[in-house]
C-alpha cells in the first residue's frame, strides 16, 4: 500500500476513495492527485493499478478496505451491475457514495434505495467526457450529478477537479436521464452528419471546406431547443410557426431524391420522415415539429419498476 | 404596369426580375426594392404580385415580359417543372438565369443545360433560411450558388442583399448537393432532439432548463465534424480514437434500455445504431464513425442520369 501522499496533501483537500481504475477511472485519480487529494484506490485487477500507486494513490486489495478508508466514495466501474458485485462486502456505514458509473435512470433509483438502505448518502452521476478531456475544464467535460443535495453541496469543490459538477436534481435517476438524453441527441447529430459527408462523399467536394459550412449550420440550427422547451411549456405548437410541418413533410421528397441521386441509403433519414408524416397525418400539419416529441413518447408504454 | 422605382433607383443598382412572388419569392423582392433595386416580378397567380406592385415592383402580366425586362432574371418557384414550366416561352439569350427554387442536384445540373442551350449564364442556388430571416444577413440567412463563376461574381453585390452570398463551385449540382446535406443534417439533429425532450417529456424536469444543458452539449459535438473531415482526407478512421465504435456499440444498450425505461420509441435511434453494429461486425470496431460514412454511401447503387 502506498503511502507517500499522506503527510504531504493540504489538510484542506477532501480524502476519497475511487473504486475502478479502468480508462476513466485513472484519468479521474490522476486529476484528483494532481489537486493535492489523498486518493484512495481500488481495481478488481490488481495490476491496473499499479500506475497509480507509483503516481501516489493508496492502493487496497479489497474493495471493503478502501471504502473503510475515506468518507467519499467515488465508483467508477463498467455498469451499475460490477457495483453491486464490488460493494457487496464493504460497510458503507456513514459513506458519501457518488456513482460515476453509467447506467439507466431505474438503476440510479434502484442504486440509491440500495446505498440509502446500507447508511450511506449516494449520488449518482453521468459524466460528459471521454478520459483526456479529465482535468481539463476548459475542455468543457463535464459531469451531471443527481441525488443526495446534501452531499453534493459538502463535495461541490471535490467534484468539480475533474471536470465541471452540475446538479440536476434530488431524483437520483436525473443525472442518467440527463446524461442518456445528450448522448442521444448526440446519437441523432451523428446520423444526421454520417449522411450529409455520405452525400457529398463521391463528388469533387474536399471533406474539409464543406465541415466549416456545415458545422455553423447545425450550430445555427441547435438553438432552435430553446423555442422547442417554450413550445413544450406553453403547450401551443402552431403560434408564429414559420415552416410547418405539412411544408417540411412535402421538402422531405427532395432530400429522398437527392439520397438516391448519390447512391446513398435514406435509412438514416425515414424513421423521422416517417414520424412526420405521421403526425401530418393525425392532423397537426399546421405546427412546427414540437408535437412528433409527443408522439415519440406516447409510441411505446412506459416501462416500470 | 407600376413603375414608380424606375426613375429613382439608384443607376448603380442592378435591374433584376424575379419570377415567383410566394412567401420566399416576396421576402426577396423587398430586400432588393429596400436596397433600391428596379424589381419586376411576375407570379402565375397575378392577384399575390398585388402587394409588391403597391411597395414599388413592376408587375408583367407574362412570365416572357418579365424576362425581357431585366439581363438578371431570379425564379423562385415551387420546384423544378414550374422552373421549366413558367420559361417555356420566354427568350432567355443574353439572360443571366439565377435560380433560387429548391432542387435535387441532378435537377441544378439537367436545367443549368438547358438554360446554357437557350442561351442564358446560368447559377443555381439553394436558399438556407425562412423568409422572416431575408434581408436580415445578421440572422445567419445565407444562399449556396453554384454554376457560372462569371455570372456569380458579376451579380455577386446584388445577389447578397437579401443574405449572404456563398458560391460553391463551378458544378451546378453542387447548390443542391450543399443544402439537401446541410438539411438532411439538420434532419438528424431535429431526430436527435426529438428523442432527447421525449426521454424527460414525463418527468418533473422543465424544458427551459434542459435546453440550455442540450444546445452547449450539441453545440460542442457539433465541433467533431472537423475531425471527421480530417479523417476522410486522411483516410486514417484509427488513429488517435479515444471512443471506439465497437465501445460506443456497446454503451448503446444503455440508450435502448433508457428509452424503455421512459416509453419512448427508439424508432428514431436504432437505424444508426444498427448501421454501427454493421461496421462492427464488418472488422472496424477500433474505427471511430467516419467509415460508417462510407458504409452508408456504398449502401445502394448510384443513380444515373
Ligand atoms: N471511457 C469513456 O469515454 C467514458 C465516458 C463517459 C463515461 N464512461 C463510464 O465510465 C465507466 C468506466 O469506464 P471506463 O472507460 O473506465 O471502462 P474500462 O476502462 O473498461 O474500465 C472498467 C472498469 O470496471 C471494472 N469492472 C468491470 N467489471 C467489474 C466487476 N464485475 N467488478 C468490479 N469491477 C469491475 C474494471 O476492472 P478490471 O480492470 O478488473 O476489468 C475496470 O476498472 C463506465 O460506466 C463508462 O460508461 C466512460
Ligand atoms: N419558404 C421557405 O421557408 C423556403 C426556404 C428555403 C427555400 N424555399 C424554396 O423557395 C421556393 C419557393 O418557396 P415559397 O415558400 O415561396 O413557396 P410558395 O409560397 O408555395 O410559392 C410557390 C410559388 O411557385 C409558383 N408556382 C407553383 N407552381 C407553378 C407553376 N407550375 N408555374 C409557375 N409558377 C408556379 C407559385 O405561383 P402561384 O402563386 O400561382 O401558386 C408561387 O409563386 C421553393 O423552391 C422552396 O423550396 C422556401
Amino acid at each position: 500500500m502506498s503511502d507517500n501522499t499522506r503527510d504531504t496533501a493540504p489538510a484542506s483537500r477532501t480524502p476519497l476513495t475511487l473504486l475502478g481504475t479502468g480508462a476513466m477511472g485513472s484519468a479521474l485519480a490522476r486529476a484528483w492527485l494532481a489537486a493535492g487529494h489523498r486518493v484512495t484506490v481500488w481495481n478488481r485487477t490488481p495490476a491496473r493499478a499499479g500506475a497509480l500507486a507509483a503516481e501516489g494513490a493508496a492502493v487496497t486489495a479489497s474493495a471493503a478496505e478502501a471504502v473503510a478508508a475515506s468518507r467519499l466514495v467515488v465508483a467508477c466501474l463498467l455498469d451499475d451491475a460490477s457495483v453491486g458485485e464490488a460493494l457487496e462486502h464493504a460497510d458503507l456505514t456513514g459513506r458519501d457514495l457518488v456513482n460515476l458509473t453509467t447506467g439507466t435512470p431505474a438503476q440510479g433509483r434502484a442504486r440509491a434505495a440500495w446505498a440509502e438502505a446500507r447508511g450511506a448518502r449516494f449520488l449518482d452521476a453521468g459524466i460528459m467526457a471521454v478520459p483526456p478531456m479529465i482535468g481539463h475544464p476548459e475542455s468543457g467535460a463535464h459531469v451531471l450529478y443527481s441525488g443526495s443535495g446534501a452531499l453534493f453541496e459538502e463535495h461541490r469543490d471535490t467534484l468539480a477537479v475533474p471536470a465541471g459538477a452540475r446538479y440536476v436534481g434530488a431524483d437520483p435517476g436525473f443525472a442518467a436521464l440527463h446524461d442518456v438524453a445528450l448522448l442521444s441527441a448526440m446519437s441523432g447529430l451523428f446520423a444526421g452528419v454520417t449522411h450529409a459527408f455520405a452525400l457529398i462523399r463521391r463528388e469533387d467536394i474536399a471533406p474539409g471546406d464543406f465541415a466549416p459550412l456545415l458545422a455553423s449550420w447545425l450550430t445555427a440550427m441547435t438553438q432552435s431547443v430553446h423555442r422547442t422547451a417554450e413550445r413544450l411549456e406553453s403547450g401551443d405548437y402552431t403560434e408564429g410557426v414559420v415552416s410547418h410541418l405539412a411544408m417540411q413533410s412535402a421538402a422531405n421528397a427532395t432530400l429522398l431524391r437527392t439520397a438516391e441521386e448519390q447512391g446513398v441509403s435514406p435509412e438514416l433519414l425515414t424513421p423521422y420522415m416517417d414520424l412526420m408524416a405521421r403526425r401530418v397525418a393525425d392532423g397537426h400539419g399546421d405546427e412546427d415539429g414540437t408535437g412528433m416529441i409527443d408522439l415519440l413518447a406516447q409510441a411505446a408504454p412506459r416501462a416500470t419498476g
